[in-house]
């Protein structure tokens, strides 16, 4: 591996970082698909989290479907002092569901525009080095077809890329073996794609992590298993105590 | 855990709340889907009488296919005084079926406004703690197309969550393993998800509910068995008895 | 189980009862559904017939794409007097096929006010108990959208559980284990459902029925082997012949 | 089973009556389905010829994508004298391919009334006792929705009746097990539905025919193996051959 | 067989005319079907190639989205002097492709009278015996609905076999053993059905040839193994080899 | 094999020539496809970067969805000089984004006539003799229907060829075994293809490349292993290392 490397950013979260060779490729933006339950809110949350209390770098969250003060309490309940944070002003919950924005919503376009300068500000005012979008999905159900869906997450990225930050956005997917993502689209767009997964086996439900790809990076490959821990969030199991 | 933790409900339901660690996370709004006859209706049911025998909270039933006159009797079948609680204030049918609403049906679009302010109304004179949509789906059904029904049911969820209230969303799904909600929406905007299934083996029914999701909340994972039974309802068969 | 329980009516047909505890739910309307010759016509007749035979309730049979002549003749072959019941002002078959009705077929428009008050009409001249109608698939078929066909056949269900009969509605499937109902609607508005099934085994077919719900009322669950007897029609078979 | 049994027509194809338990159910139309090369207009053509040649029943053959020509030369080669017959006017050929009728096909809509009249005149011409329609899904392919088929295929099969004939409509599917005909809607309109498959075992194909549907009259369920021969046509293996 | 039996054209290709029992039905039209790179255009090719140069058949190409410069140097490779051919005024290439014709694309109509008319004088100023079409479904793209398709094809290959050529159209499939054609259709309305397969099993790929039907006409039936090699071309490996 | 045989072109790729016999089909266009992180930005990469170091062939790289920027930094990774064959004249990266290119984007329509003619003039300017284009999934989003993309595809890919380059276009598909392309029509109008695959076996991933079909010429068939290393890129590994 040459000097000129793509470095990385760590994440922090219990085991990930290994994997990932390091953490997340900075600078860019990385996809979290999974479905429901599978623990893209969590990853996105510990990544912001744990980049504050771990490595001292402000965040934004920048939520659709989840309120803040749900969020704060979550965040809170791991024993992060989320609150505390955002009176220090160095993490900002951006909600950005339609309730909140009192948006317009004309039929089949959503005008990204003011979300991105929104962002931007949000950023700016917290110096933020990490962000957190939860979920894209909410944006891309609001679009009529795949065509316009495929334009315009790209659009959105590089925005997100301007802004010199490390951003992590979850998205949503029906089945855990079927498609990468929901509508086929997301995971050709972005530049790093990590899968989560939450598979019935018998009457058991098996947690694994994957990533697929990172563009012009080296990790890992396959899955990983992990748990969910009340006080430590996810926990990927070291290869080690697996065989 | 640390004490900002999430507080939950019990159902009341035999055996169910062990498997929640508790009950259903208080003030938010649970989706319980399932194919035909899985005990949708059975869930909540129970959910808002137990609530009301075992724990003293008043409750609202919003039904949109099946009349209160036949939810009654089903209620007094398995014991429960519907009728009593009903001349007592604490318990309140609304019947929302196109036929007694006499709404006119533009077409493409249903005014959540008259629905949502009939259940506000409803909640405040009964005091109610709990609420059971039975089922979204009826409603869901009217909307052309996906993106308007992501945008709808977060709308409705987050009016029934401003009511203060806890409430069960019933959902239906076609198939037993193949994803998890009928539009693959309901599952992404509702904070909680449960699964109900009843899948052949050989030529036997086999019953089973899964909790997938708890937003910001612990609770057991993979599949439980359970029997309905004439006289007790839902009857989760507690671990033990299985091996 | 209270006194409450819901009052089942005797089908008549040999085995089902047993499997039904009692019967089918005395004034509601319950889904036969399957593929095609798996049995749903004759089902629906018997029920009719053994009604008026072993019970002595009148019965209206509505037609759809089968003529009343040869409806008259598969009766008599299985030795039911069909056409006498008719003289005697017993049995009445409603031929609502679009040929018979000259109706004016508005695009993807179906007034249903025309059939509900011919059966009405019907159903009080025979001082009817019980109501097949063969099949609804007929019918369902002629609405554009799915969101339509919930709508209307919650209405027409509405309308025939007014009437105080007890019915039998048949509708078609086009796989054995795939789904329940054809459009995926008719097994959520109705209130009961029976599934017949006739499934290639090797080179053999193997005919089963299957309750999967009644709502609010117990029976038995899963598969049931039954034949069909040119004498006898359907033949459940009791479960001590099988192991 | 009583006098009034439905009465069946032979077909006089080698092994097929006594499965059929004596033949096709007279005066109704019979639905024969399958895939590509799986012997459909062969049914078809034995069964004119042959009641033609072992009962001396006249018959009419509406060809819709064959030329008279081609199914001339094709029952010759297995021996019929169809020209001679034609000649002797006991056998008719009614060429309804677009070329032929030169019919104007306005957008998504099928004039079926002037090919109902020439059938009319054709089975009056001949005298016929027997007709055969291959094949249906050249007509039904003219149709933009599903709605339409139904209704339509009804009407058509209905005036096939009302000539008096016996009647084999071929329709095509496009897969050995899944489902039973194209369109999902041919085999709930017609009385009758005979299944002909063409499966690859390995790297052979075994052909079997199989009677999944006669309204209100007995037939042998399951698959039955059957050979193409050049001389001899569709030998169906009677069952002491196979074990 | 009668004397009446349909004629074959034996095509000269390594080992498959024993299987088709004798070469392709004369004066009709088969559809050779396949997925990407299964050899369609190498039976194309070679039929015409071996035609011209073993049975002194001349020939007409059309060809739809390989340059006739390429398939000169495909042909070539095999040893077959195409250019020579040509220049004798026995071999015409027809270039099909949108640039080369120039031709006006009217949204969702293609209008094969030019086409025909073109492919009618090659015929006749190479005195073609054989025809080749490749491929097919260049054109059918272009229609907006299956049903017009069907239409049109029918049209297009009955014009075909006016020319009173034995011709080969090729056509796409996208999976190996899941339906016949492309669109479900061009198998319904071609006389006769090819398929060539290229399955994977394990790491390697196996290459097969299927006669699916010959209207009217014997064949060996199942799959067949083959090889492509650079200078015998398709190499149909005889059975005794096999076992 | 005569001396007419189609030339190919080495791509220098780790393994990769031997299994393509000689490399790519000189002049031609090869669609190398996959599922997201399978490697097509890195096959289409090294073809250019090793065309270049190892036979001196000038390249353009066309690219839609990721920056210069980020190519450069991967090419220098992998050890590449990218940033200085830039500066000699001897690479260009073409940026096709929607953002560099201004461009106006009309409903459902794409003008690839500027593109082509920027492409033409890098080609020229470059003197190139390698193309990539990464991804036409960018481009093909914009149609609206399957039609217009074969024909659209068709003519690109034609005035490619017109270049007289070697090219290579990149197009991604959903599933790994489960048809070729993800519209199902760039496999048939490409002349070359090669799939690469990342299958989950367990819980480990396997990369495989395949060459699906090569028209007019010869190659190995099957998948073959590879592996992604840091330093030499793909690396395919040779059969004897497996048995
Ligand atoms: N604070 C917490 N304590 C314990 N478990 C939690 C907590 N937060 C989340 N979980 C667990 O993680 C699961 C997934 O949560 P979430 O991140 O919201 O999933 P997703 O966003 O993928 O739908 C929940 O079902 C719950 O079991
Ligand atoms: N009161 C009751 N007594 C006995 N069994 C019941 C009773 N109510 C419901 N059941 C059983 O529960 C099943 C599911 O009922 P329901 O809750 O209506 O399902 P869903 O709403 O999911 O369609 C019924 O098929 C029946 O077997
Ligand atoms: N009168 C009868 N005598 C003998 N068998 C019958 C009779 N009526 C129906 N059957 C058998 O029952 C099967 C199913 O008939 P039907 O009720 O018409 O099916 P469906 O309405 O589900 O399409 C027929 O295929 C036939 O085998
Ligand atoms: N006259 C014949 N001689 C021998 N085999 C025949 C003859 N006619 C048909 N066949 C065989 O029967 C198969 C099916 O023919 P056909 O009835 O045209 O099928 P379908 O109408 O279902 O497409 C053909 O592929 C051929 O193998
Ligand atoms: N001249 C040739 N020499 C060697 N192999 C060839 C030649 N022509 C074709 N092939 C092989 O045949 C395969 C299929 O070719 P082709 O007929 O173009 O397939 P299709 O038209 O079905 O897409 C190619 O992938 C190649 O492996
Ligand atoms: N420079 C590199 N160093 C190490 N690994 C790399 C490098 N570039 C790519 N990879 C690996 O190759 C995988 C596929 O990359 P890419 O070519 O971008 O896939 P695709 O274009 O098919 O989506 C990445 O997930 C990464 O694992
Ligand atoms: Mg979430
Ligand atoms: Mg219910
Ligand atoms: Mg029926
Ligand atoms: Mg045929
Ligand atoms: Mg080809
Ligand atoms: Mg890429």
């Amino acid at each position: 591996m040459s000097d000129n490397a793509l470095e990385k950013v760590p994440t922090g979260i219990n085991g990930f970082d290994p994997i990932a060779l390091g953490g997340l490729p900075r600078g860019r933006c990385t996809l979290v698909t999974g479905s429901t339950g599978t623990g893209k809110t969590l990853f996105a949350m510990e990544y912001l989290a744990r980049g504050l209390a771990e490595y001292g770098q402000p965040g934004v969250f920048v939520t659709f479907e989840e309120s803040p003060a749900d969020l704060r309490r979550n965040a809170s309940s791991l024993g992060f002092p989320v609150e505390q944070w955002e009176r220090e002003g160095r993490w900002t919950f951006l909600d950005a569901s339609f309730e909140s924005t009192q948006e317009t919503l004309t039929a089949g376009h959503y005008n990204y525009a003011a979300l991105v300068s929104r962002i931007g500000n949000a950023v700016r005012a917290t110096n933020a080095a990490r962000v957190c979008i939860d979920s894209i999905g909410a944006i891309l159900a609001r679009y009529p077809n795949v065509t316009s869906v495929r334009t315009e997450l790209f659009r959105f990225v590089t925005h997100l890329k301007e802004l010199g930050v490390t951003s992590v956005v979850t998205a949503e997917r029906l089945r855990e073996y079927d498609g990468v993502s929901h509508l086929g689209v997301e995971e050709f767009v972005l530049d790093n794609v990590v899968i989560l997964r939450n598979v019935l086996q018998g009457e058991r439900r098996r947690r694994t992590v994957e990533i697929v790809k990172f563009r012009g990076a080296p990790h890992r490959t396959g899955e990983w298993l992990f748990t969910i821990d009340p006080v430590e969030g996810m926990v990927i199991i070291p290869l080690a105590f697996l065989r």
